[in-house]
């Protein structure tokens, strides 16, 4: 299956998309590694959650391989980069709708003095739409 | 959780999209009943499957409420409307990658003659994307 492009950055937009025309404020959860570039005093247990708001972000960009944008986080403007294959879930933070993805989080670069054995590695086998809160 | 308004055609646009991006054929799996316009003579245990190629169909709508658009059946064009509550899945033909949507068919308009009783009532409680071949 891995020679088939994926579908993960389609189901992200169209989900911002959701959001964004009913006035839900869209959330993403990140897995945070190496290749990840957010403010790190922000993140618990490897993890961000970040606001895609067009009111928050500023050049916001939902590309196939990485999401970009600009956002303020206590009132410093920071360049946010994520890539998609880091995403672990977008919703809406008014009622928890949207959908989760699969992570193993063996394949992503090792923040530093992190062992793989410490590493989080959730199982789940494929995407799935569910409530997330 | 009904008064939150559905993500569901979003998504079907979104695999529509990735589909149609990566030259996969998009087909639609549709549960038929009386509120569901295609020809019936391709239905086969309620329900239809739809080839949703931008080469199959002419004036193709994705709607948040309604799919419609303009096919040739056997040579003979068929206006085609299916509500977005009655699509089981939307998949590429060549992987079978893509999405299958929970579906009540307790809740929709019954064909002539189907008593409730003989209605097929998948109980998936919630949307999940999976291969469907």
């Amino acid at each position: 299956m891995s020679d088939i492009p994926s579908n993960k950055p389609y189901l992200i937009r169209a989900l911002h998309q959701w959001c964004t025309d009913f006035g839900f404020t869209p959330f993403m959860a990140v897995f945070v590694d190496s290749s990840v570039e957010v403010p790190m005093e922000f993140v618990k247990k490897d993890e961000i959650v970040l606001n895609l708001s067009l009111e928050a972000c500023h050049q916001l960009n939902l590309d196939n391989d990485w999401i970009s944008f600009q956002a303020r986080f206590g009132g410093v403007p920071r360049k946010i980069m994520v890539p998609v294959s880091n995403v672990l879930a977008i919703y809406a933070r008014e009622n928890g709708q949207g959908m989760s993805f699969p992570f193993d989080a063996s394949k992503t670069s090792k923040l530093k003095g992190e062992s793989s054995e410490n590493a989080e590695k959730p199982k789940a086998s494929r995407p799935s739409l569910t409530i997330v809160k």
